[in-house]
Protein backbone atom coordinates (compact mmCIF):
# COMPACT_ATOMS: atom_id res chain seq x y z
CA UNK A 1 0.00 0.00 0.00
CA UNK A 2 1.27 3.25 -0.49
CA UNK A 3 1.66 5.65 2.13
CA UNK A 4 -0.90 8.58 2.27
CA UNK A 5 -0.53 11.68 1.01
CA UNK A 6 0.37 14.71 3.21
CA UNK A 7 1.66 18.12 3.36
CA UNK A 8 1.79 21.11 2.36
CA UNK A 9 1.63 21.77 -1.33
CA UNK A 10 2.33 24.66 -3.84
CA UNK A 11 0.03 25.52 -6.70
CA UNK A 12 2.96 26.71 -8.68
CA UNK A 13 2.80 30.26 -9.89
CA UNK A 14 3.83 30.18 -13.59
CA UNK A 15 6.06 33.43 -14.55
CA UNK A 16 5.80 34.69 -18.52
CA UNK A 17 8.13 36.59 -20.64
CA UNK A 18 6.81 39.64 -22.41
CA UNK A 19 5.84 37.66 -25.24
CA UNK A 20 3.77 35.22 -22.79
CA UNK A 21 6.03 32.51 -22.88
CA UNK A 22 7.36 30.71 -19.96
CA UNK A 23 10.11 32.75 -18.39
CA UNK A 24 11.87 29.04 -17.39
CA UNK A 25 14.63 30.89 -14.99
CA UNK A 26 12.13 32.65 -12.67
CA UNK A 27 10.25 29.39 -12.99
CA UNK A 28 12.86 27.17 -11.59
CA UNK A 29 14.06 29.68 -9.35
CA UNK A 30 10.49 29.98 -7.74
CA UNK A 31 9.98 26.25 -7.40
CA UNK A 32 13.62 26.17 -5.66
CA UNK A 33 12.76 28.60 -3.14
CA UNK A 34 9.24 27.06 -2.39
CA UNK A 35 10.83 24.16 -1.43
CA UNK A 36 13.40 25.74 0.50
CA UNK A 37 10.70 28.00 2.39
CA UNK A 38 8.93 23.98 4.12
CA UNK A 39 6.61 23.05 1.21
CA UNK A 40 6.28 19.09 1.02
CA UNK A 41 5.53 18.89 -2.61
CA UNK A 42 5.24 21.50 -5.67
CA UNK A 43 2.03 21.17 -8.07
CA UNK A 44 2.74 22.65 -11.33
CA UNK A 45 -0.79 23.68 -13.42
CA UNK A 46 -3.33 24.56 -10.10
CA UNK A 47 -5.58 27.21 -11.46
CA UNK A 48 -2.94 29.76 -9.51
CA UNK A 49 -0.77 28.29 -12.36
CA UNK A 50 -2.75 29.87 -14.91
CA UNK A 51 -2.78 25.86 -15.65
CA UNK A 52 -5.44 25.93 -18.72
CA UNK A 53 -3.47 28.83 -20.33
CA UNK A 54 -1.23 25.57 -21.32
CA UNK A 55 -0.81 23.42 -24.11
CA UNK A 56 -0.18 19.82 -23.69
CA UNK A 57 3.71 20.06 -24.78
CA UNK A 58 4.23 23.08 -22.57
CA UNK A 59 3.00 21.12 -19.79
CA UNK A 60 5.11 18.13 -20.74
CA UNK A 61 7.98 20.48 -21.24
CA UNK A 62 7.46 22.02 -17.74
CA UNK A 63 7.70 19.19 -15.75
CA UNK A 64 10.41 17.99 -17.70
CA UNK A 65 12.26 21.24 -16.93
CA UNK A 66 11.71 21.43 -12.90
CA UNK A 67 12.90 17.59 -12.48
CA UNK A 68 16.08 18.16 -14.93
CA UNK A 69 17.06 21.58 -13.63
CA UNK A 70 17.08 19.99 -10.27
CA UNK A 71 14.60 22.31 -9.08
CA UNK A 72 12.59 19.84 -7.60
CA UNK A 73 12.78 16.26 -7.93
CA UNK A 74 10.09 14.39 -9.52
CA UNK A 75 9.02 12.61 -6.44
CA UNK A 76 7.94 16.51 -4.91
CA UNK A 77 5.72 16.63 -7.85
CA UNK A 78 2.46 16.15 -8.23
CA UNK A 79 1.33 18.14 -11.41
CA UNK A 80 -1.77 19.31 -12.87
CA UNK A 81 -3.13 16.78 -15.80
CA UNK A 82 -7.43 17.47 -16.00
CA UNK A 83 -8.68 18.55 -19.06
CA UNK A 84 -11.72 18.23 -20.73
CA UNK A 85 -11.16 14.79 -22.45
CA UNK A 86 -9.87 11.66 -21.72
CA UNK A 87 -6.73 11.40 -23.92
CA UNK A 88 -5.01 14.31 -23.76
CA UNK A 89 -5.30 13.92 -19.51
CA UNK A 90 -4.44 10.21 -19.72
CA UNK A 91 -1.33 11.26 -22.04
CA UNK A 92 0.07 14.04 -19.23
CA UNK A 93 -1.32 12.16 -16.16
CA UNK A 94 1.00 8.89 -17.78
CA UNK A 95 3.75 11.79 -18.73
CA UNK A 96 3.73 11.79 -14.62
CA UNK A 97 3.96 9.01 -13.70
CA UNK A 98 6.38 7.60 -16.44
CA UNK A 99 8.76 10.40 -14.69
CA UNK A 100 8.02 9.49 -11.49
CA UNK A 101 5.94 12.00 -10.05
CA UNK A 102 4.30 11.46 -6.59
CA UNK A 103 0.90 12.24 -8.00
CA UNK A 104 -1.41 13.90 -9.96
CA UNK A 105 -3.93 16.42 -9.56
CA UNK A 106 -7.01 15.96 -11.75
CA UNK A 107 -10.21 18.21 -12.64
CA UNK A 108 -13.00 16.51 -13.46
CA UNK A 109 -13.68 16.91 -17.21
CA UNK A 110 -15.13 20.74 -16.95
CA UNK A 111 -17.11 22.30 -19.32
CA UNK A 112 -19.28 18.70 -19.64
CA UNK A 113 -21.22 21.03 -17.39
CA UNK A 114 -24.62 18.63 -15.83
CA UNK A 115 -22.42 15.53 -15.80
CA UNK A 116 -23.87 13.01 -13.16
CA UNK A 117 -21.56 11.11 -10.28
CA UNK A 118 -22.36 7.99 -12.48
CA UNK A 119 -20.91 9.63 -15.44
CA UNK A 120 -18.10 11.23 -13.84
CA UNK A 121 -17.45 7.44 -12.12
CA UNK A 122 -17.20 6.44 -15.69
CA UNK A 123 -14.60 8.66 -16.67
CA UNK A 124 -12.02 8.52 -14.48
CA UNK A 125 -12.32 4.76 -14.33
CA UNK A 126 -11.32 5.11 -18.15
CA UNK A 127 -8.78 7.54 -17.00
CA UNK A 128 -7.31 4.69 -14.72
CA UNK A 129 -7.41 2.19 -17.13
CA UNK A 130 -5.80 4.50 -19.96
CA UNK A 131 -2.95 5.53 -17.73
CA UNK A 132 -2.34 1.83 -16.95
CA UNK A 133 0.27 2.34 -13.89
CA UNK A 134 0.21 0.82 -10.67
CA UNK A 135 2.51 3.94 -9.77
CA UNK A 136 -0.57 6.25 -10.70
CA UNK A 137 -1.75 8.18 -7.61
CA UNK A 138 -4.66 11.15 -7.96
CA UNK A 139 -5.58 13.30 -6.50
CA UNK A 140 -9.09 14.49 -6.80
CA UNK A 141 -9.22 18.28 -8.02
CA UNK A 142 -12.48 20.25 -6.67
CA UNK A 143 -13.36 23.65 -8.08
CA UNK A 144 -16.46 23.79 -8.98
CA UNK A 145 -16.89 27.65 -8.74
CA UNK A 146 -14.13 27.55 -12.06
CA UNK A 147 -15.03 23.49 -13.74
CA UNK A 148 -19.18 24.40 -13.54
CA UNK A 149 -18.62 20.72 -12.00
CA UNK A 150 -17.41 18.50 -9.05
CA UNK A 151 -16.69 15.85 -6.94
CA UNK A 152 -19.65 15.01 -4.41
CA UNK A 153 -18.11 13.20 -1.62
CA UNK A 154 -20.11 10.01 -2.59
CA UNK A 155 -18.54 10.06 -5.64
CA UNK A 156 -15.20 10.99 -3.77
CA UNK A 157 -16.02 7.58 -2.00
CA UNK A 158 -16.97 5.62 -4.85
CA UNK A 159 -13.80 6.44 -6.41
CA UNK A 160 -11.48 5.57 -3.33
CA UNK A 161 -13.36 2.32 -3.00
CA UNK A 162 -13.19 1.05 -6.35
CA UNK A 163 -9.12 2.01 -6.62
CA UNK A 164 -8.28 2.72 -3.44
CA UNK A 165 -4.41 2.29 -4.00
CA UNK A 166 -5.01 5.17 -6.82
CA UNK A 167 -7.84 7.39 -6.02
CA UNK A 168 -5.87 8.70 -2.68
CA UNK A 169 -6.59 11.90 -2.58
CA UNK A 170 -8.67 15.24 -3.18
CA UNK A 171 -7.85 18.97 -2.73
CA UNK A 172 -11.25 20.63 -1.96
CA UNK A 173 -11.40 24.01 -3.29
CA UNK A 174 -14.74 24.77 -3.10
CA UNK A 175 -13.74 27.42 0.22
CA UNK A 176 -16.98 25.77 1.62
CA UNK A 177 -15.78 23.67 5.19
CA UNK A 178 -19.16 21.76 4.76
CA UNK A 179 -18.02 20.30 2.31
CA UNK A 180 -14.77 19.62 3.50
CA UNK A 181 -15.58 17.97 6.59
CA UNK A 182 -18.38 15.69 3.85
CA UNK A 183 -15.36 14.49 1.91
CA UNK A 184 -13.36 13.58 4.72
CA UNK A 185 -16.12 12.01 6.56
CA UNK A 186 -17.71 9.68 3.50
CA UNK A 187 -14.16 8.95 2.23
CA UNK A 188 -11.82 7.75 5.06
CA UNK A 189 -9.27 6.87 2.75
CA UNK A 190 -9.21 9.79 0.94
CA UNK A 191 -6.19 12.50 2.09
CA UNK A 192 -8.24 15.79 2.03
CA UNK A 193 -6.40 18.84 1.47
CA UNK A 194 -8.38 22.14 1.88
CA UNK A 195 -7.24 25.00 -0.68
CA UNK A 196 -6.58 27.38 1.97
CA UNK A 197 -4.50 27.43 5.46
CA UNK A 198 -7.16 29.00 6.89
CA UNK A 199 -8.82 25.41 6.91
CA UNK A 200 -5.94 23.29 7.11
CA UNK A 201 -6.30 23.09 10.94
CA UNK A 202 -9.93 21.74 11.28
CA UNK A 203 -9.21 19.61 8.51
CA UNK A 204 -5.95 18.09 10.09
CA UNK A 205 -8.00 17.03 13.16
CA UNK A 206 -10.39 15.11 11.06
CA UNK A 207 -7.54 13.35 9.47
CA UNK A 208 -7.05 15.51 6.60
CA UNK A 209 -4.03 15.68 4.74
CA UNK A 210 -2.51 19.26 5.50
CA UNK A 211 -3.27 21.92 2.28
CA UNK A 212 -2.66 23.04 -1.64
CA UNK A 213 -3.37 26.57 -1.20
CA UNK A 214 -1.94 29.52 -3.33
CA UNK A 215 -0.54 31.32 -0.56
CA UNK A 216 2.11 28.31 -0.38
CA UNK A 217 3.49 30.64 -2.80
CA UNK A 218 4.46 33.71 -0.70
CA UNK A 219 4.26 32.48 3.15
CA UNK A 220 5.56 28.89 3.03
CA UNK A 221 7.83 29.00 5.99
CA UNK A 222 4.65 29.95 7.88
CA UNK A 223 2.15 27.67 6.78
CA UNK A 224 4.83 24.75 7.14
CA UNK A 225 5.21 26.12 10.66
CA UNK A 226 1.25 25.53 11.15
CA UNK A 227 1.58 22.20 9.70
CA UNK A 228 4.44 21.22 12.03
CA UNK A 229 2.37 22.45 14.94
CA UNK A 230 -0.67 20.46 14.07
CA UNK A 231 1.65 17.45 13.29
CA UNK A 232 3.28 17.69 17.11
CA UNK A 233 -0.43 17.80 18.14
CA UNK A 234 0.54 21.38 19.58
CA UNK A 235 -2.78 22.60 19.47
CA UNK A 236 -2.30 25.85 21.51
CA UNK A 237 1.07 26.96 19.63
CA UNK A 238 -1.15 26.25 15.71
CA UNK A 239 -4.20 28.44 17.37
CA UNK A 240 -1.54 31.30 18.59
CA UNK A 241 -0.05 31.26 15.01
CA UNK A 242 -3.25 31.27 13.04
CA UNK A 243 -4.20 34.57 13.13
CA UNK A 244 -0.89 35.95 11.50
CA UNK A 245 -1.15 33.33 8.47
CA UNK A 246 -4.46 34.24 8.10
CA UNK A 247 -3.73 37.86 7.57
CA UNK A 248 -1.52 36.93 4.76
CA UNK A 249 -4.15 34.89 2.99
CA UNK A 250 -6.26 37.41 3.61
CA UNK A 251 -3.67 39.79 1.68
CA UNK A 252 -2.74 37.65 -1.04
CA UNK A 253 -7.03 37.07 -1.53
CA UNK A 254 -7.57 40.59 -0.97
CA UNK A 255 -4.79 40.78 -4.08
CA UNK A 256 -7.03 38.86 -6.67
CA UNK A 257 -4.57 36.11 -5.84
CA UNK A 258 -2.10 35.32 -9.11
CA UNK A 259 -1.59 39.43 -9.67
CA UNK A 260 -1.32 39.65 -5.96
CA UNK A 261 1.20 36.90 -5.52
CA UNK A 262 3.30 38.09 -8.94
CA UNK A 263 3.09 40.98 -7.83
CA UNK A 264 4.73 40.27 -4.27
CA UNK A 265 7.63 37.68 -6.97
CA UNK A 266 8.06 41.07 -8.71
CA UNK A 267 9.17 43.14 -5.36
CA UNK A 268 10.95 40.14 -4.13
CA UNK A 269 12.86 39.15 -7.72
CA UNK A 270 13.20 43.03 -8.81
CA UNK A 271 12.01 41.25 -11.88
CA UNK A 272 9.24 43.09 -14.04
CA UNK A 273 8.38 39.68 -15.86
CA UNK A 274 6.59 38.55 -12.71
CA UNK A 275 3.75 41.39 -13.59
CA UNK A 276 3.00 39.37 -16.68
CA UNK A 277 -0.48 36.90 -16.42
CA UNK A 278 -1.82 35.25 -19.97
CA UNK A 279 -4.68 36.82 -21.22
CA UNK A 280 -7.36 36.69 -20.73
CA UNK A 281 -5.71 37.29 -17.48
CA UNK A 282 -4.70 41.11 -17.35
CA UNK A 283 -1.29 41.77 -15.65
CA UNK A 284 -0.83 42.44 -12.14
CA UNK A 285 0.33 45.93 -10.63
CA UNK A 286 3.10 46.49 -8.33
CA UNK A 287 0.71 48.26 -6.06
CA UNK A 288 -0.63 44.78 -4.97
CA UNK A 289 2.66 43.70 -3.34
CA UNK A 290 3.17 45.68 -0.33
CA UNK A 291 -0.35 44.43 1.72
CA UNK A 292 1.37 40.63 1.09
CA UNK A 293 4.49 41.35 1.72
CA UNK A 294 3.47 43.13 4.73
CA UNK A 295 2.10 39.82 6.13
CA UNK A 296 4.41 37.63 5.26
CA UNK A 297 5.34 35.36 8.64
CA UNK A 298 9.07 35.65 9.63
CA UNK A 299 9.51 33.49 12.40
CA UNK B 1 -14.21 41.82 -48.53
CA UNK B 2 -15.35 38.34 -47.67
CA UNK B 3 -19.16 37.60 -48.35
CA UNK B 4 -21.44 37.99 -45.17
CA UNK B 5 -21.73 34.57 -43.85
CA UNK B 6 -25.73 33.13 -43.85
CA UNK B 7 -27.45 30.01 -43.71
CA UNK B 8 -28.19 27.39 -41.52
CA UNK B 9 -25.51 24.75 -39.96
CA UNK B 10 -25.36 21.99 -38.37
CA UNK B 11 -23.21 21.55 -35.68
CA UNK B 12 -22.53 17.93 -36.38
CA UNK B 13 -23.10 15.11 -33.93
CA UNK B 14 -20.26 12.74 -33.79
CA UNK B 15 -20.87 8.67 -33.24
CA UNK B 16 -18.05 6.88 -31.46
CA UNK B 17 -17.55 3.21 -31.63
CA UNK B 18 -17.78 1.05 -28.50
CA UNK B 19 -14.33 1.76 -27.18
CA UNK B 20 -15.08 5.16 -27.71
CA UNK B 21 -13.17 6.25 -31.02
CA UNK B 22 -15.04 7.99 -33.69
CA UNK B 23 -16.86 5.93 -35.72
CA UNK B 24 -15.74 7.37 -39.13
CA UNK B 25 -18.37 5.80 -41.61
CA UNK B 26 -21.04 6.87 -39.66
CA UNK B 27 -19.48 10.40 -39.47
CA UNK B 28 -18.55 10.88 -42.72
CA UNK B 29 -22.83 9.23 -43.96
CA UNK B 30 -24.40 11.99 -41.14
CA UNK B 31 -22.29 14.39 -42.38
CA UNK B 32 -23.04 13.92 -45.89
CA UNK B 33 -26.93 13.03 -44.91
CA UNK B 34 -27.11 16.85 -43.44
CA UNK B 35 -25.87 18.50 -46.75
CA UNK B 36 -27.76 16.60 -48.58
CA UNK B 37 -31.07 17.58 -46.39
CA UNK B 38 -29.89 21.37 -47.26
CA UNK B 39 -27.80 22.39 -44.55
CA UNK B 40 -24.96 25.47 -45.82
CA UNK B 41 -22.28 24.83 -43.54
CA UNK B 42 -21.50 21.77 -40.89
CA UNK B 43 -19.82 22.39 -37.62
CA UNK B 44 -17.93 19.92 -36.22
CA UNK B 45 -16.98 20.23 -32.88
CA UNK B 46 -20.06 22.13 -31.23
CA UNK B 47 -21.29 21.46 -28.11
CA UNK B 48 -23.43 18.98 -29.57
CA UNK B 49 -20.43 17.34 -31.47
CA UNK B 50 -18.90 16.92 -27.69
CA UNK B 51 -15.99 18.80 -29.18
CA UNK B 52 -14.50 19.09 -25.72
CA UNK B 53 -14.23 15.06 -25.77
CA UNK B 54 -11.54 15.06 -28.34
CA UNK B 55 -8.13 15.77 -28.00
CA UNK B 56 -6.08 18.44 -30.74
CA UNK B 57 -4.58 15.87 -32.97
CA UNK B 58 -8.24 13.40 -33.51
CA UNK B 59 -9.90 17.34 -34.35
CA UNK B 60 -7.58 18.15 -37.20
CA UNK B 61 -7.94 14.50 -38.01
CA UNK B 62 -11.48 14.76 -38.22
CA UNK B 63 -12.03 17.77 -40.19
CA UNK B 64 -9.25 15.99 -42.40
CA UNK B 65 -11.70 13.05 -42.57
CA UNK B 66 -14.92 15.31 -43.75
CA UNK B 67 -12.70 16.82 -47.16
CA UNK B 68 -10.78 13.53 -47.96
CA UNK B 69 -13.47 11.55 -47.69
CA UNK B 70 -15.97 13.24 -49.86
CA UNK B 71 -18.16 14.08 -47.40
CA UNK B 72 -17.83 18.13 -47.13
CA UNK B 73 -15.96 20.22 -49.18
CA UNK B 74 -14.08 22.53 -46.89
CA UNK B 75 -15.67 25.81 -47.42
CA UNK B 76 -18.69 23.91 -46.05
CA UNK B 77 -17.06 23.47 -43.14
CA UNK B 78 -16.97 25.68 -40.16
CA UNK B 79 -15.06 23.51 -36.84
CA UNK B 80 -15.42 24.50 -33.86
CA UNK B 81 -11.57 25.53 -32.42
CA UNK B 82 -12.15 26.90 -28.96
CA UNK B 83 -10.07 25.43 -26.36
CA UNK B 84 -8.73 27.41 -23.08
CA UNK B 85 -5.53 27.90 -24.14
CA UNK B 86 -3.81 30.31 -26.71
CA UNK B 87 -1.29 27.85 -28.29
CA UNK B 88 -3.70 25.04 -29.17
CA UNK B 89 -6.44 27.37 -30.21
CA UNK B 90 -4.70 28.69 -32.71
CA UNK B 91 -3.21 25.86 -34.10
CA UNK B 92 -6.78 24.09 -34.49
CA UNK B 93 -7.63 27.47 -35.97
CA UNK B 94 -5.10 27.86 -38.39
CA UNK B 95 -5.36 23.77 -39.86
CA UNK B 96 -9.19 25.13 -40.35
CA UNK B 97 -7.86 27.88 -42.50
CA UNK B 98 -4.88 26.20 -44.47
CA UNK B 99 -7.94 23.65 -45.22
CA UNK B 100 -9.74 26.66 -46.54
CA UNK B 101 -12.47 26.35 -43.79
CA UNK B 102 -15.03 28.56 -44.37
CA UNK B 103 -14.70 29.61 -40.54
CA UNK B 104 -13.80 28.69 -37.80
CA UNK B 105 -16.41 28.73 -34.11
CA UNK B 106 -14.48 30.11 -31.10
CA UNK B 107 -15.19 29.61 -27.56
CA UNK B 108 -14.03 31.58 -24.70
CA UNK B 109 -10.99 30.90 -23.00
CA UNK B 110 -13.66 29.11 -20.71
CA UNK B 111 -12.14 27.75 -17.18
CA UNK B 112 -11.24 31.54 -16.84
CA UNK B 113 -14.29 32.73 -14.99
CA UNK B 114 -14.54 36.32 -14.52
CA UNK B 115 -12.37 37.14 -17.04
CA UNK B 116 -13.07 40.84 -18.23
CA UNK B 117 -14.35 41.83 -21.72
CA UNK B 118 -10.51 43.85 -21.89
CA UNK B 119 -8.89 40.39 -21.08
CA UNK B 120 -11.16 38.59 -23.83
CA UNK B 121 -9.81 41.46 -26.13
CA UNK B 122 -6.14 40.97 -25.87
CA UNK B 123 -7.10 37.09 -25.98
CA UNK B 124 -8.84 37.13 -29.51
CA UNK B 125 -5.97 39.76 -30.52
CA UNK B 126 -3.72 37.57 -30.04
CA UNK B 127 -5.08 34.89 -31.40
CA UNK B 128 -6.00 36.56 -34.42
CA UNK B 129 -1.83 37.35 -35.18
CA UNK B 130 -1.16 34.08 -34.37
CA UNK B 131 -3.11 32.39 -36.69
CA UNK B 132 -1.72 35.12 -39.32
CA UNK B 133 -3.69 34.74 -42.38
CA UNK B 134 -6.10 36.90 -44.19
CA UNK B 135 -8.48 33.44 -44.96
CA UNK B 136 -9.42 33.84 -41.20
CA UNK B 137 -13.24 33.78 -40.01
CA UNK B 138 -14.08 34.05 -36.75
CA UNK B 139 -17.58 33.12 -35.21
CA UNK B 140 -17.60 34.40 -31.49
CA UNK B 141 -19.43 31.02 -29.98
CA UNK B 142 -21.37 32.43 -26.83
CA UNK B 143 -22.43 29.54 -24.37
CA UNK B 144 -22.30 31.19 -21.20
CA UNK B 145 -23.95 28.54 -18.85
CA UNK B 146 -21.61 25.86 -20.26
CA UNK B 147 -18.34 28.01 -20.79
CA UNK B 148 -18.81 30.20 -17.40
CA UNK B 149 -17.74 33.04 -19.68
CA UNK B 150 -18.98 34.50 -22.95
CA UNK B 151 -18.95 37.82 -25.29
CA UNK B 152 -21.17 40.78 -24.02
CA UNK B 153 -22.76 42.61 -27.25
CA UNK B 154 -20.18 45.55 -26.23
CA UNK B 155 -17.22 42.84 -26.78
CA UNK B 156 -18.87 41.94 -29.72
CA UNK B 157 -18.79 45.10 -31.43
CA UNK B 158 -15.25 45.81 -30.30
CA UNK B 159 -13.96 42.84 -32.01
CA UNK B 160 -15.74 42.98 -34.70
CA UNK B 161 -15.03 47.09 -35.41
CA UNK B 162 -10.64 45.96 -34.74
CA UNK B 163 -11.24 42.89 -36.90
CA UNK B 164 -13.71 43.47 -39.54
CA UNK B 165 -12.37 41.03 -42.03
CA UNK B 166 -12.09 38.32 -38.93
CA UNK B 167 -15.08 38.54 -36.27
CA UNK B 168 -17.59 38.63 -38.47
CA UNK B 169 -20.35 36.50 -37.13
CA UNK B 170 -21.20 34.77 -33.73
CA UNK B 171 -23.20 32.06 -32.74
CA UNK B 172 -25.54 32.73 -29.80
CA UNK B 173 -26.78 29.98 -27.63
CA UNK B 174 -27.50 31.51 -24.63
CA UNK B 175 -31.59 30.99 -25.56
CA UNK B 176 -31.61 34.54 -24.45
CA UNK B 177 -33.20 36.00 -26.74
CA UNK B 178 -32.76 39.69 -25.35
CA UNK B 179 -29.15 39.25 -25.67
CA UNK B 180 -29.72 38.03 -29.14
CA UNK B 181 -31.18 41.32 -29.93
CA UNK B 182 -28.42 43.45 -28.05
CA UNK B 183 -25.43 41.81 -29.93
CA UNK B 184 -27.57 42.30 -33.47
CA UNK B 185 -27.93 46.03 -32.37
CA UNK B 186 -24.37 46.89 -30.88
CA UNK B 187 -22.38 44.56 -33.81
CA UNK B 188 -24.12 45.18 -36.82
CA UNK B 189 -21.43 44.24 -38.64
CA UNK B 190 -21.72 40.38 -37.47
CA UNK B 191 -23.35 38.37 -37.94
CA UNK B 192 -25.87 36.29 -35.71
CA UNK B 193 -26.61 32.96 -35.74
CA UNK B 194 -29.27 31.56 -33.05
CA UNK B 195 -28.85 28.52 -31.54
CA UNK B 196 -31.68 27.57 -31.94
CA UNK B 197 -34.54 27.63 -34.93
CA UNK B 198 -37.47 29.09 -32.80
CA UNK B 199 -35.19 32.36 -32.71
CA UNK B 200 -34.25 32.54 -36.71
CA UNK B 201 -37.06 34.27 -38.13
CA UNK B 202 -37.14 37.35 -35.23
CA UNK B 203 -32.81 37.54 -35.83
CA UNK B 204 -33.40 37.15 -39.59
CA UNK B 205 -35.93 39.82 -39.65
CA UNK B 206 -33.09 42.38 -37.80
CA UNK B 207 -30.28 41.41 -40.04
CA UNK B 208 -29.10 37.71 -38.43
CA UNK B 209 -27.56 35.42 -40.24
CA UNK B 210 -29.68 32.04 -39.44
CA UNK B 211 -29.35 29.45 -36.88
CA UNK B 212 -26.19 27.46 -35.78
CA UNK B 213 -28.78 24.58 -33.94
CA UNK B 214 -28.18 20.93 -32.84
CA UNK B 215 -31.86 20.20 -34.59
CA UNK B 216 -30.19 20.85 -37.67
CA UNK B 217 -28.76 17.02 -37.49
CA UNK B 218 -32.26 15.53 -37.37
CA UNK B 219 -34.49 18.12 -39.35
CA UNK B 220 -32.83 20.04 -41.57
CA UNK B 221 -35.02 20.29 -44.59
CA UNK B 222 -37.86 21.25 -42.12
CA UNK B 223 -35.16 24.23 -41.15
CA UNK B 224 -34.07 24.99 -44.71
CA UNK B 225 -37.75 25.62 -45.69
CA UNK B 226 -37.73 28.06 -42.95
CA UNK B 227 -34.87 30.22 -43.49
CA UNK B 228 -35.69 29.89 -47.44
CA UNK B 229 -39.12 31.53 -46.76
CA UNK B 230 -38.12 34.15 -44.29
CA UNK B 231 -35.12 34.73 -47.16
CA UNK B 232 -37.88 35.06 -49.82
CA UNK B 233 -40.08 37.65 -47.81
CA UNK B 234 -42.79 34.91 -47.01
CA UNK B 235 -43.45 36.29 -43.60
CA UNK B 236 -47.07 34.39 -44.00
CA UNK B 237 -45.62 31.35 -45.27
CA UNK B 238 -42.84 30.94 -42.56
CA UNK B 239 -45.26 31.83 -40.08
CA UNK B 240 -47.72 28.85 -40.98
CA UNK B 241 -44.47 26.44 -41.06
CA UNK B 242 -42.56 27.79 -37.86
CA UNK B 243 -45.17 25.73 -35.24
CA UNK B 244 -44.42 22.31 -36.86
CA UNK B 245 -40.33 23.36 -36.86
CA UNK B 246 -40.69 23.87 -32.70
CA UNK B 247 -42.91 20.68 -32.43
CA UNK B 248 -39.72 19.17 -33.53
CA UNK B 249 -37.32 21.52 -31.31
CA UNK B 250 -39.28 20.91 -28.74
CA UNK B 251 -39.05 17.19 -28.75
CA UNK B 252 -35.02 17.46 -29.13
CA UNK B 253 -34.80 19.07 -26.02
CA UNK B 254 -36.86 16.65 -24.17
CA UNK B 255 -34.48 14.75 -25.17
CA UNK B 256 -31.70 16.26 -23.95
CA UNK B 257 -30.25 17.16 -26.93
CA UNK B 258 -27.54 14.83 -27.71
CA UNK B 259 -28.84 11.42 -26.19
CA UNK B 260 -32.06 12.33 -28.25
CA UNK B 261 -30.44 13.17 -31.58
CA UNK B 262 -28.54 10.16 -31.10
CA UNK B 263 -31.26 7.75 -30.57
CA UNK B 264 -32.85 8.84 -33.64
CA UNK B 265 -29.93 8.38 -35.99
CA UNK B 266 -29.38 5.03 -34.30
CA UNK B 267 -33.13 4.15 -35.10
CA UNK B 268 -32.69 5.85 -38.31
CA UNK B 269 -29.76 3.93 -39.22
CA UNK B 270 -29.91 0.69 -37.57
CA UNK B 271 -26.63 0.94 -36.08
CA UNK B 272 -26.44 0.38 -32.25
CA UNK B 273 -23.44 2.48 -32.05
CA UNK B 274 -25.30 5.72 -32.61
CA UNK B 275 -25.92 5.39 -29.01
CA UNK B 276 -22.60 5.80 -27.60
CA UNK B 277 -21.79 9.00 -25.94
CA UNK B 278 -18.11 9.39 -24.31
CA UNK B 279 -17.84 9.49 -20.67
CA UNK B 280 -18.83 11.49 -18.82
CA UNK B 281 -22.01 11.91 -20.81
CA UNK B 282 -24.00 8.55 -20.56
CA UNK B 283 -25.16 6.43 -23.25
CA UNK B 284 -28.56 7.18 -25.12
CA UNK B 285 -31.53 4.79 -24.99
CA UNK B 286 -33.73 3.96 -27.72
CA UNK B 287 -36.75 5.18 -26.26
CA UNK B 288 -35.69 8.48 -26.81
CA UNK B 289 -36.01 7.96 -30.65
CA UNK B 290 -39.75 7.99 -31.06
CA UNK B 291 -40.96 11.75 -29.62
CA UNK B 292 -38.28 12.92 -32.35
CA UNK B 293 -39.10 10.65 -35.50
CA UNK B 294 -42.53 11.68 -35.04
CA UNK B 295 -41.97 15.41 -35.33
CA UNK B 296 -39.32 16.06 -38.15
CA UNK B 297 -41.00 18.07 -40.97
CA UNK B 298 -41.98 15.95 -43.94
CA UNK B 299 -42.61 18.65 -46.88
Amino acid sequence: MTQRLTGIVTPLLTPFNDDFSVADDLYTDHARQCLADGVHYLSPFGTTSEALSHSVAERMRLVELLVQSGAARADQLMPGTGLCNLEETAALSRHAVELGCRAVMTLPPFFFVGASDEGLYRYFSLLIEKVGSDALTICLYHIPQYAGIGFTPALAARLNEAFPEVVTALKDSSGNWENTRAVIEAAPGISVFPGSEGAMLDAMALGGGGCISASCNSNAAGIRRLYDLSRADDAAGAKALQPQIDAHRAAVQAGGLIPGLKALKAQQTGDARWLNLRPPLLPATPDLAAPLADTIWRG
